[in-house]
């Protein structure tokens, strides 16, 4: 039976929800990883993937400069590192330098991959739309990547509001 | 470590996926559930959600009709419930009569919500942007509920292809 409630108590029932690492340059050649939640695949064929992020994040502004981003599965033992891409700003420090997070430079694109990753995709800029407080990146898959080892992906399991406050596990 | 492979490869590691039904009224006025994976949230306030849907899919005529749509956070006791509904068309059934599906009508626009759901989510259709083979539908969330139980959302593990190989579990 149902209960009409907030939609702030209603989303909660969305965990455990999957995050990504979202991965761009920016303007000094300096790989900017961030986590997010909100992200999808939105084609098959061509491959296509979406994730959202807010105007004021410098991962907006690195994705609009570059024009691609490296999508990233963590694994579930990157609990950690999430937290800290989720938390900090590339503004104001390299966090894959600050973290000692193994990267490699991405094939197809001016940006990286994350070696200890479940699998990362390449993507290309293909459109962008404002919807609400986000901006919904679309991004074309060029290049596919998996880890050598069968790992399992990382999801959030909590969040106290904004992904500052999310509990990875 | 990582080693190049097939986007179709790649992205198998995606698994456990979120799943959820999209219901949307028929110009007969009957609401029509489908399952879907690819969906996400794509603003906090005001609160939004994006679904993709192939164009040839009834859903997506559905929801350009009646510009509205439920998204549904399936129990994980509703598994066959959503491979009924992922794997048959609107166009030739009426899925939830033919599922005995419990439901209601919504609060806020022309559709149902569903009883033994885990929460649902009234949308109206605010933009749609085509990208590669799906359309990405974005709704407004104008009205939410929640189950008086707690209930476990369903995920889908792995996956044949298309919807209709989902193996749900």
């Amino acid at each position: 039976m149902q209960k009409l409630v907030e939609y702030s108590q209603a989303i909660k029932t969305k965990y455990p929800e999957q995050v990504v690492f979202v991965v761009s340059k920016d303007k000094n050649g300096v790989a900017n990883p961030m986590t997010i939640g909100w992200t999808m695949i939105t084609s098959g064929s061509p491959a296509m993937m979406a994730v959202a992020i807010a105007p004021k994040r410098y991962t907006a502004e690195c994705i609009r400069d570059s024009k691609s981003f490296t999508v990233v599965f963590p694994a579930e033992d990157q609990a950690e590192t999430a937290l800290f891409f989720g938390t900090k700003s590339g503004r104001d420090i390299d966090k894959l330098k600050a973290t000692n997070t193994p990267h490699e430079p991405a094939k197809e694109i001016d940006s990286v991959i994350l070696s200890d990753a479940v699998a990362n995709f390449e993507c290309t800029l293909e459109q962008e739309m404002t919807t609400g407080d986000h901006i919904v990146f679309i991004g074309k898959v060029v290049c596919s990547h998996q880890n050598t080892e069968d790992k399992q992906r990382l999801y959030s399991l909590e969040t106290g509001g904004r992904m500052g406050g999310v509990k990875i596990d």
